[in-house]
């Protein structure tokens, strides 16, 4: 069966590891078999960015690059910009007067982001709102399917509601639910084992670093500070180094051998360290050299996302006109 | 001097003299002098109608029609539907991003619009953040004065935050501040004397009101319960038949007479309200039958307010495309 999915990151700095673990590997196999648009958010990204746009205009590309570079094919995908969408602000703008302050304060995700941005009383309305533009995102692309991890879902409950409430108030199927495609992986921890993988926090590995950028981080990895000599008994649970071998090393018998090894002790940080640094390295370099290719080409990067832009723009101006039909204010088209 | 001046009404019933005395006579004065533009907000009339949109649909020309009725002309004055424009709903959400959650909720005007409608925890975020869209408007238009009651003085001063909040953060003195237009009189009471005239009150006279329903609510208008017979003194003051001879009667001389001759008594309510009704009638007659003509023809409404939207459209995209820059987001265009 053939999905409709919608995906995609907001612009706030280049694709990291967390990413290729998380979503960007699945989108690479997704778009063979259903109709996949991916989407550099950033206008979300400007929401809890209002101060410093220049940090979401300047990723923008990089975003791209960075798809281009892990294997999401354009004639597969359609890969779009936010912004230059207009039905999408136009949605969200009908979509919030069926959703109450109330409804959207009581959004755990939105709460628990409230928290971790240590926003209080300064939160920006544009922050408060963005499981609405959220929901335009998903229902202007028909999506049947939205790729999310757990801690997502409350995203996808928001939307439906207003799918819900949309048709009840307008007495017309206009909208579609959608379900989650919930990721087969857990979220990547970052390389000190706190948190997820951020930039913010630099404990990131980005897509396009350099060799020895690696090289350092995987050396610098967090293990297990009881296995001070070789010959020491050592700890596999929360020992990043393992954590990691899981996502990326293919030999999952060596690894399972590796990690007895460990517990048993006589088997030294160095050793598991180097071996994670092959299996990255040898992931990593050819999406460096193709990443590099692509920003060294920036018009090319453009003419890519300009492209992708003008399908989704089709798309979304058909639910737009759908929705404006509901509400009977399809009084004229201007073109 | 001229003024670039942004006015409008939501499209949620009927215009009535309320409208009458509070903008719509000031704007045919303004339209020879000013590049004015009178926006029907349909968007804004659903933020608190999210429920009955055929409430605002089936009043978008029912608005232009009072419009082109009482001498707006549409040569002069650009006539525009706000939700054609989709310029307007993409600023709404970049100044979502400048503006906090707990300053939308301490804006003057909407905490007393709150209370009004009744809201409490049901309070729809499209309401909230409706100030935030008022300054999508204004600014879309570069309007330099807007026409308010003094109520309103809040609604402008969120939007000139924001316009200094855009300008230091992208660095440009993209946006300019607005001023407002002080009406000249104060809002006209309702028929009732209580509160303000209001369609969904009852106690309003419709600019298309026939001339049997005029003379009927004049008649049945609250006066002085003091005054019982005619030989009795009676009180101005309140009594709403001589708020509307000084808003509607031009003979302000013979109106003082009436006033100090119904002060001493031996003046009856039915006299008084029959000069009113003279005055009324005279004024809403012609407007009652070019609006009848125009609502006959909504092929011409709608080729009306399709040229004042696209003239606002052309305006509202340069606007746009000025933010867009300063904001670093302006990859491509599509068309």
């Amino acid at each position: 069966m053939s999905y409709t999915i919608l995906t995609g990151d907001r612009a706030t700095g280049p694709l990291h590891l967390g990413h290729y673990v998380g979503s960007l590997r699945q989108r690479v196999e997704l778009q063979h078999q259903h109709r996949q648009t991916v989407m550099v958010a950033d206008l979300q990204g400007l929401t809890d960015n209002g101060s410093n746009p220049q940090k979401i205009s300047a990723n923008v590309l990089n975003v791209v690059a960075d798809y281009l570079a892990v294997g999401i094919d354009p004639l597969k995908t359609t890969i779009c910009l936010q912004s230059a969408l207009p039905a999408l602000t136009e949605l969200t703008l009908y979509y919030l007067n069926l959703v109450s302050v109330a409804r959207l304060e009581r959004n755990p995700t939105v709460k628990s982001e409230i928290v971790e941005k240590d926003f209080a009383r300064s939160l920006p309305a544009g922050f408060l709102i963005y499981p609405v533009s959220q929901a335009a995102d998903i229902t202007a692309f028909g999506a049947t399917h939205v790729p999310v991890g757990a801690d997502q879902l409350p995203m996808l409950e928001q939307t439906n509601e207003i799918v819900r409430r949309f048709n009840h108030v307008t007495g017309q199927a206009v909208l579609t639910e959608c379900r989650p495609l919930l990721s087969k992986v857990d979220r990547l921890p970052g390389l000190d084992g706190r948190g997820k993988m951020s930039k913010s926090r630099g404990n990131a590995i980005a897509l396009g670093a350099g060799a020895d950028e690696v090289h350092r981080a995987v050396m610098s990895m967090y293990t297990d500070p009881g296995h001070v000599r070789v010959s020491d008994p050592g700890k596999v649970e929360g020992n990043m180094v393992f954590t990691y071998l899981d996502a990326f090393c293919e030999d999952a018998a060596l690894v399972a051998e590796l990690k007895a090894h460990y517990r048993r002790g006589g088997l030294g940080d160095v050793k598991i360290k180097r071996l994670l640094e092959d299996c990255l390295q040898s992931l990593l370099e050819p999406i460096r050299t193709r990443r590099a290719d692509f920003i060294a080409d920036k018009g090319e990067l453009l003419r890519v996302l300009q492209e992708g832009t003008r399908r989704a723009h089709q798309v979304s101006q058909r639910t737009l006109a759908q929705v404006k039909a509901a509400l009977g204010l399809d009084f004229f088209a201007l073109d």
